[in-house]
């Protein structure tokens, strides 16, 4: 497979603290990334800290998405809830608006929404999932999903732009989807480069089942995805970063 | 004291149902008001609530404010909590703009904020308190409170445009603030009567400790607001609207 | 089919309500029951309304249950959570361990667990689950749940001693497990009387898909569940009172 | 004043996580120390972290108590909330039950009960508060607080056995109560040694407004409380734990 074809981003989920509980070292990582995906209070995240989180997105120039996560935030929105898309709808318009009061009231536009945790993969093995999480976010709001899945193709279908996201710190299952654990395990940095370089280079990821694994990016917008609450997070998103910037340096340094 | 000096509207708290929880008949007091104060998920509410009171209000052309209170569902934001300025700042931004976010969906806009339960009392009560919350509030958009106390001085303080409220179910202290109960407590339809001719009437209201209380509104925009969740809520506000037109008519026909 | 073998027990859920908001007129079903299921402030209840139930019940000499659900207090327990097994047996010990603490100060004994909502319908659907919820349950204390299935095969499993239900307000499946909904719909009170009427005198029941269900209840204790916030509980339970008594009466005056 | 008349224990708040969210070397303090006081779900704790929480000082030989806050995770019960005294009473017997539920589970006594954060502070402001709480507390359980002030007072007139309480690393007003942050500030141990030590040697302490305070204790049971959530927990009660050995060896080495 070829290069990622265009200029690559890298987002991160910030703001995924909870009161006095803190998770990430979000002062850290702000530097080093394009894209904020920030959490909306129902997976983590309360008012103050979204607030907060937004104006230190703005300090640096970073661009701003809502991350709307399950009711909960005991389980970190990582267990599956049997919600009907009626509810999936209403809590993403919610959430999404939420963080909107946050980006209105200090003059930042919304870049994007990107579900998370164990939404975003109901959504890519579910349709009816998947459309009434779309229903909630504001006509015309890119959304980061994975491509060749049902996110790109319900995002499609309901006419919103999509950005393709790879994954810096997450294992793929030999479908291209994701396998996501209830607490993030710790990565070696070679690891970390070797996964995201493939994904870079030649636009596939080794399954966690061997496989070679073809990522359908097509031409979309990319961003490379690394979370904050991961073991090691400060050295994971700086060597992402650097291999990010080289890549861009070399295949795209007119973008 | 003079009869009130512009023509009067009625408000009503609605959406303060929590999943399968409800609270007051809001589908029959829809089509008797003229401004909705809607639960914004913190003091009562959820996000498909919230979705359906919206849309049921855009039916009836019931004009829109946020109404958001304390995070404290259990006691139904009418137990205090001793929030910092930032906090009660971005809970209140947060649940506007939660509210703002199905508006947007169905494009109505945000008529006004008036806060909820005690966290009212406690704006009144203390400057410190109820800056804070106002300073959540978009800029432009008219606040309820009550006229001569704190809720007006700060609103003038901020920019924010003011609308002065009566109370059609609730007792006043001698101050002229209002007697809060956890529950509220059945009234006659006589003595509802009697406590709205009062206001719409001669400007004042009879305090529980039987002085006579003169209100300060002024000129400004008047609503009375009455309570979904009171015994008898239809039959109350069935009364208010009878009056609130006997008195339009007679005073403010041209308006 | 022959009569339930048994003297037949009427359960109800109590104590649903949450803060201000009510669920089921308690008061009046107390006086008709013999079992007690009151919610432990997952799904529903909270510690002041928990401490007026027990008080409630203690006064009526109805024996008293716990009744733990999902945590899910907006989704009233009726929507499935994907919990892991050490998560589910601990919520199950916790809810259990707070009703015990206002019997302990109440002098009154813990009576049974019975599970609420999808929790007991995952748990005959998931042998896991049933034995991670059940391994929550103190020692020796019984488990009201459906005969013929999980419930039953892994309380015994267990060495928890086993009650079988019958339903009064909920339709059967085909496979004798129930049909659940969000939110109860109303019942003439003929077709209550039938359905009653034919589990205790043909220990069978009519599936909604029209079938014969034999109900396989042994020789267990028997307790027929009628629900708190059916709409007309009260006409309900009054029904399965005296159909209760009657049976009980014709078929097993001596117990 | 005399050194302290008892042998001198010391407690530390544990299992004060929340889901993912962890909250101090609970791990590491547990060898340091002689009374756990475990958070209830209510502040902080979820049922599995009890669970282990419990599981963990019973390995250790730890004494177990109940630890209720007020029900606001998100301030971590640092957040003055106003509640009635029913459901004060009701709050903390639910909490208290709930860990007894464990406790139970693994066939541990209950050793204690001392109220978490604000609610503690406002137990020696307000007496209806302090008697409310209480109240919820099983006959007969030590409760842990502040000697001198109505926490002493008020378990005397309720015939609860009390434990007098010092703390490590929390600093004293000159009236003998506690300055508390919603978070925890970092102390040098020079800072620790020296706070500790002329509580042990002396029963007194300097107030933060420079006054020598004198610690009514009597000849009550003392622990000394260190928290875990506090900078540098480790170092603090290592350093606490090495004091308090030599203060029990020199002084009660018979005890």
């Amino acid at each position: 497979m070829p290069p990622v074809s265009k200029k690559v981003h890298i987002n991160v989920d910030l703001g995924e603290g909870y009161g006095n509980f803190k998770c990430g070292p979000d002062e850290e990582l702000i530097p080093l990334i394009d894209h904020a995906n920030i959490a909306c209070g129902f997976h983590a995240g309360d008012p103050l800290i979204m607030a907060n989180t937004v104006k230190l997105c703005k300090q640096h120039n970073i661009k701003i998405g809502a991350h709307p996560g399950l009711p909960d935030i005991q389980g970190f929105g990582r267990r599956e809830i049997k919600m009907s898309p009626e509810e999936l709808t209403a809590m993403v318009t919610y959430q999404v608006g939420a963080l909107k009061g946050f980006l209105d009231a200090q003059d930042v536009p919304l870049h994007h929404v990107k579900p998370h945790g164990i939404l975003y993969g109901m959504m890519y093995r579910d349709r009816e999932v998947c459309r009434a999480v779309y229903a909630g976010v504001p006509k015309g709001t890119p959304v980061f999903g994975l491509a060749g899945t049902l996110h790109e193709e319900v995002a499609k279908e309901l006419g919103l732009p999509f950005v393709a996201e790879l994954y810096g710190d997450v294992k793929y299952s030999k479908d291209g989807t994701l396998v996501i654990d209830r607490k993030k395990k710790a990565w070696t940095q070679e690891e970390t480069a070797q996964h995201i370089k493939s994904q870079l280079e030649n636009s596939s990821v080794t399954a966690v089942t061997g496989e070679d694994v073809e990522l359908p990016l097509g031409d979309h917008e990319v961003s490379l995805c690394c979370h904050s609450d991961s073991p090691g997070a400060v050295d994971i998103v700086s060597a992402a970063r650097k291999m990010v910037d080289e890549f861009n340096q070399k295949y795209h340094s007119s973008g």
